[in-house]
């Protein structure tokens, strides 16, 4: 399964703009089955009311953002995870949603927020979820949800091959973490990371880019660098990812002694 | 509070040779404040029975090793965290034994046993510790917990500022791990690993080496390299450890989403 990544730089506010960089990115590259693209990567990331959030918020699959993905996955025949501003209600959450050959299979809503997300977003309040992709269990998180060992193996445990990671990384420590994430949970990840910086309000945020994919033993198979703007393409045979033997004597899961921890 | 690591390489079955060996290394230290030796380093790693482990187990605190090194604690007003096969009636336990100044805290009990230590030692039942030594509260795992994020993370949430850990790493991605174990808990990890081989019944194990010791921002503080026998001293302000706030507005673990993790 042939999994990509773009690497991009998003123009605070211009969705149309983005949207149209992210096409341009994933026609040129058929051959890809998953793309995994960065979180809030057709808004921006940094909001300064809730009422400039809502207003580039979207319902999925209601909003244009999600029927220009599903026309585009039709016609690649490929799937998508993208980091979008979910508008429901009253409420935004800051999603990932999913999508496979014209379908709309659902958004993760992030349940841990960062910082002064928690200004603007409401928190996601369900499990984290694995979705059939591509006739691959993918388990999607966002961004910070990497910190949180339980993220991972919430997907590990529900049969997570992949850990699809859309992010907006701002601290130095998560492309290093990911290794550690693969090798305990015996998955495979890919974390899709943006570039450039945004200031608003006078707080300047500078994204670390170096999007990357490991394999499910903790192989590091790819990664750009911390400010180009540039696909990754990584080929991965996720099915081994259910091999959860470290040694023929010790099994990944069956070992975990749940009983004992706190 | 100054951590001292004696990184060495154990010779099999000599149990006197190796405590002396231990003996010269921390009385020319005299300034560490709590040391943390490698996982079975007074018997050495690799059994090819039970009777030939139980021959070299010891009951804690009242056989020859626990008494020497209460000797060695009492006289030198520090503490202690040692790896050693802990004998209990007709079970033998990979433990780690905590002292201080002369006095016998308590063993932890290794909760994952890995590969063939599962044919001879007896797994422990009874949830990860975390031992007040020396004004600090030191939380205690042993080697292959490392991969397991729940035994950090018990630990972390029993109040753990330093995660004393003691190791003969065979795997090479361990020391690694250690750092995000410390970013994602914000605790302060000390690896104890030995260095050098055994080749018992045909099968030959080289152990990594490399013990270090890292800050609870993942700042690797200080390593020793693969094969050499050294004691390496870390001065770590542990208290430090009990601030969780990785953002003014991101508390690490009042932020866990306990109800949405299998």
């Amino acid at each position: 399964m042939k999994i990509g990544v773009y690497q991009f730089y998003p123009e605070w506010g211009q969705k149309e703009q983005n949207l149209l960089k992210i096409r341009e990115a994933i026609y040129f590259h058929k051959n890809v089955d998953l793309w995994v693209l960065p979180e809030l990567c057709t808004t921006g990331y940094q909001f300064t009311s809730k009422a400039e959030l809502t207003a580039l918020a979207e319902e999925f699959p209601d909003g244009e953002t999600a029927h220009e993905i599903m026309q585009m996955t039709a016609d690649l025949q490929n799937a998508l995870i993208i980091g979008v501003a979910e508008k429901a209600g009253s409420d935004v959450f800051n999603s990932a949603a999913v999508f496979e050959k014209g379908n709309f299979l659902g958004t993760y809503r992030k349940i841990h927020l960062f910082y002064k997300e928690k200004n603007y977003f409401t928190p996601g309040e369900e499990i984290p979820r694995v979705f059939d992709i591509m006739g691959a269990r993918v388990g999607v998180m966002i961004c910070f949800d990497w910190i949180f060992p339980e993220t991972a193996r919430t997907l590990a445990l529900q049969g997570a091959e992949l850990l699809a990671h859309s992010a907006n990384l701002v601290l130095p420590y998560c492309q290093q973490a990911m290794i550690t994430r693969s090798i305990e949970n015996r998955c495979f990840t890919v974390t899709a990371n943006r570039i450039g910086s945004e200031e608003r309000d006078g707080e300047k945020l500078v994204f670390t880019g170096m999007s990357q994919a490991t394999d499910y033993t903790g192989v590091r198979l790819a990664q750009l660098k911390e400010d180009e703007e540039k696909v990754l393409i990584a080929d991965m045979d996720l099915a081994l990812a259910n091999n959860k033997n470290i040694t023929t004597m010790n099994h990944l899961f069956e070992d975990r002694r749940i009983n004992l921890y706190k």
